[in-house]
């Protein structure tokens, strides 16, 4: 829209002069790839948190894409000043410190689960390579389901080293997991440490042995008051978690709030370089004794700028080992499916 | 869920003891009606922002509900302690401070304007009355469209004093403009000071003798530079403001996002108590020459902890003030043939 | 200051009404007692952090009191609206939510530690049946040192049951104590767990049975990865802890930065009833076995609007429980000189 | 301290790569020169508020520097890890994208203020040049005082180009003059736009025509209202903000928390590009008819990551004029007589 003279050289005299490259390059540029209510989700809770001095929003839908950005362009008088951009073309994500990616295909009645990732590794074999391309230093994200597999196609596609392809994995079940956790004890959820690893989704596995609170650990607290360890009262609590996006998805059709919220928080420690750990998806080929081949699932990793830092030592007992193999076992058995 | 055991026993020794009263209600309480994208936008920006100890959560869908409560309280390890809370029955509002009401009718296809207010007017027969029954010193803030008569009709409908009763009117109209000057001129939203009045919608009437950026007086700055009043230029940027809305509708179906930092935005001002100016819906009988009849449309006013504290004496050009009392005139007569 | 005509009328038409009273009585309140260093780190931390409506200065010097009052407020155009007020007279406080003490008689050359108590009890006398009488519901947190036995105090000046009186403790001292062993795994600090309990100061006890860091335990740690349990070694760290605030006051002449964030920390774990759990001075008497009389000394216990909620049962190893009684017996040695 | 095993190889399973270089460069870093009260209430605001990823101090006192140093990196588990380092080696704060000078010599006893201008040089020719060194591409702000002619002399010593050297000027008085018109009408500050313009000091000007709230201009109102324009009335505010800070030095002997929070904004506005508009001291030449030489002082700028980005074109009475000229001769009179 023009207006029919220039207001900005009646309001300013601006000063003449180039800024100096290396400040103006100093800002944090974020692109979420996917404007569907994860990806929204996400990038809302970006920008009210003030994490970013830029956003980028990518989606095939053009409409979909410009509305979601006009939406929040319209807020800018409430938030600190983050440029939000949306395109169809990935240029657009340029030099981005962190890509996000929530985009993936839905599974059609009738669909198998092995022909939704081939129509999935073919979505992706669109987005990674343009996102590597224009911003071959920034760290990817991935969002999109089965993550750990996705995860894995995502770092082959890239042709980044494993620290800087990260999945969301099981930061969220864990969250969900202290929270149970912490409502049953009536403490702060911020106050349970508490880890699901593995595959996120049926054979995640739960790692009671290290489960603290406020630095007690559970299961010594349950033996020292001669409470009888039941191992399957606190299962019931695991599949309460495994349950729980599932019933949101049933109740409401998708889940959004929740991986937002956890999204944005692995956003603040990678971009912040907090050197947090999260169980997130990453290359376990090598940790925990996990030797087949070339899997991502779920470990508690510490991110920072760098992206992935390390791998913590959780101790784990024999049978959580176990359950942690067969884990790794049942997604390289699909990954071998797909021919990739 | 039982864990056949008392956990939390073995954890703690709790300290035997009655709080005193006073402290245990000193909490923050906001109830947001209706978990539509609108309701929800607010409710996740409250949350975020950390405005209250308490959210409650009312909709007459159980499933929906439940659902968005759930995904809320997932993310319980990525929020302060706030208590995330929901029921179809609105004694679970009970001592809200503040009431945020986005529970509205659509508009059927071939309905009229008026048919479909009698079904609103119906609706919030049901609402607010119980909003008021529960939390009869809450402040009712009302979203819903059209949200100048609506607040009209919860005002009458809740026997509360006017200033306990709130549209969101032109908040975010004003902010879209703010934000629309701001780009032009390159500046922060947040230094642009710009009000649009009157009703929400096509009636409203942009304040361009008030505009300042940065303390600066928009008209002043064009008529010192010799640079035409070009009334017609200058309105295209209010056109562009009414057309946002259509216009984020048209691309995705709903406005969400900004909408909601809006409305949490007058949350914060209302609930710390800030004394801000905001344009808000407020009854507006007696203020900038309004006598006609009770009528509620926006004006600059200041809010705080005691809801609508008073309205700021802008000043009007003798157009400006025309248009304020047109669209007073349209509101009330709308008001006359709903028989209220 | 008069300007000789009422701007605010000129300014607002004021609504007229009386606000209810359960809305405007909905402040938060925090008072501070003493305004040197320590006092005005945490009320400066307290208003960045934006944890209180009001904020209450008191202290007997009522030009310094003035100057810290003013300096503040000169500030209010960066702050939301806190309302900051100073003065000699404890009636200002008034309904405080909390009281936080840090007022408190420094040592002369030459007095003995029991005639600095001595002066500090009757310090003490003045202030906290004044805050009592004024705040009957308030929690009072005691900062002034030696803190265990000036919360004792407090306790039986003010008449309070013991879950509202609460003494900083080894809050700090753990937070140090947590930086330190962050810093020394190149984590976070936040994901360390870690406990300083007991006497704050020289007698204070670590627990490094419980120490955990991201869940995982220290002591496994260095036991499965045959790494010497060098207790000597690890005594260096808690040395370093209590070596750590003597070093700074040798340095800058007194502490004030990190005891202002830690008091600040508390406040908000109170006022958000974050049901935190703390290493803070408590009434220990029937907590791991320590019989012997009412002595407050620090345990982790979870705070909340209610003060004290709990005391949680961390497991000590026997010689940790002896250090933890011979914390006790110390102090009560001293409360028993002093004729209290 | 070593602890005698390396603890961090048994906790982490570090992933062996070289971060990309522009990730690890992509931090945020700020010096701030001089520890002294105002030097420090600048950093520790900059901590709380999360505005930098490391924070450097630098002092010619060892002691009291490592004494602040270690006050605030006590405070880490309270905080984002934000790295605080300390050092009298200017080669510490390399590649800074801010410096704030805050170190000044004070007056001493029967001084006159050119013979401590002359010492303030020589201390600035030390400083200036090692900043300049380090940082190349860096921001300076200047804090201390007589800041606009130090701001000058930072300039010519530095080289920068003009727009890359600020002085915080009026910004602070500007906000008090806020707050003071703010407390008059029952506002809030932040509604308030106000400046005060030229030297900080006794030859400021109060921009009486341009001052708004709510984006109502007080002159305007007070015409309207029939309300005698008394220039001596609106004199007294201007005099109260100017005696202000003269208030909180006789009463707590310096100014620290006012002088913080303005600086740590301007900061935020710097760093996070928020462009916003500032009254700072700026090279004034060319701008408001002041021509007579290269003089610093306050002017509304605008403000980004470039730095000055722009002057704007408030509009002043012949009067306010006549005292913003008068203001820049008195400066440069003082310059002439430093020979430089």
């Amino acid at each position: 829209m023009s207006l029919g003279f220039d207001l900005t050289q009646a309001f300013f005299n601006p000063i003449q002069h180039s800024a100096p490259p290396s400040l103006t390059k100093r800002q944090t540029k974020i692109s979420v790839i996917g404007t569907g209510n994860v990806g929204m989700a996400i990038a809302q809770t970006i920008l009210t948190q003030d994490l970013t001095d830029e956003l980028v929003l990518v989606d095939i839908n053009p409409d979909r894409l410009r509305g979601e950005m006009l939406d929040l362009q319209h807020a800018a008088a409430f938030l600190p000043r983050t440029k939000i951009v949306a395109s169809v073309d990935y240029s657009i994500t340029a030099d981005s410190d962190l890509c996000i990616v929530t985009a993936g295909a839905r599974q059609i009645t009738g669909e198998s689960r092995l022909d939704l990732l081939h129509r999935n590794l073919k979505l992706f074999s669109n987005i990674i390579p343009s996102l590597a391309l224009h911003s071959p230093a920034s760290i990817l994200m991935i969002v999109s389901n089965p993550v750990d597999i996705l995860t894995y196609i995502a770092w082959k596609l890239s042709g980044f080293p494993s620290n800087r392809v990260i999945g969301s994995g099981t930061n969220l079940d864990s969250s969900r997991f202290r929270s149970l956790i912490a409502d049953h004890l009536d403490v702060n959820a911020q106050d349970v440490q508490a880890y699901i690893v593995g595959e996120h989704g049926d054979s995640s596995v739960a790692l009671w042995s290290s489960i603290t609170i406020g630095g007690l650990s559970l299961l010594t607290l349950l033996e020292k008051k001669d409470i009888a360890y039941e191992k399957e009262t606190l299962e019931e609590i695991h599949r309460a978690v495994k349950e729980s996006a599932y019933e949101v998805i049933r109740l409401k059709g998708y889940t959004s709030w929740a991986i937002g919220y956890s999204v944005a928080n692995l956003a603040r420690t990678i971009l912040r370089d907090q050197r947090r750990i999260h169980p997130v998806s990453v290359l376990a080929k090598g940790f925990y004794g996990i030797e087949g081949g070339e899997v991502f699932l779920s470990l508690p990793a510490q991110l920072g700028r760098g992206g992935v830092l390390g791998v913590t030592n959780v101790q784990l007992t024999e049978e959580e080992a176990q359950r942690l193999h067969d884990s790794a076992k049942t997604i390289l058995e699909v990954q071998s499916q797909l021919g990739i």
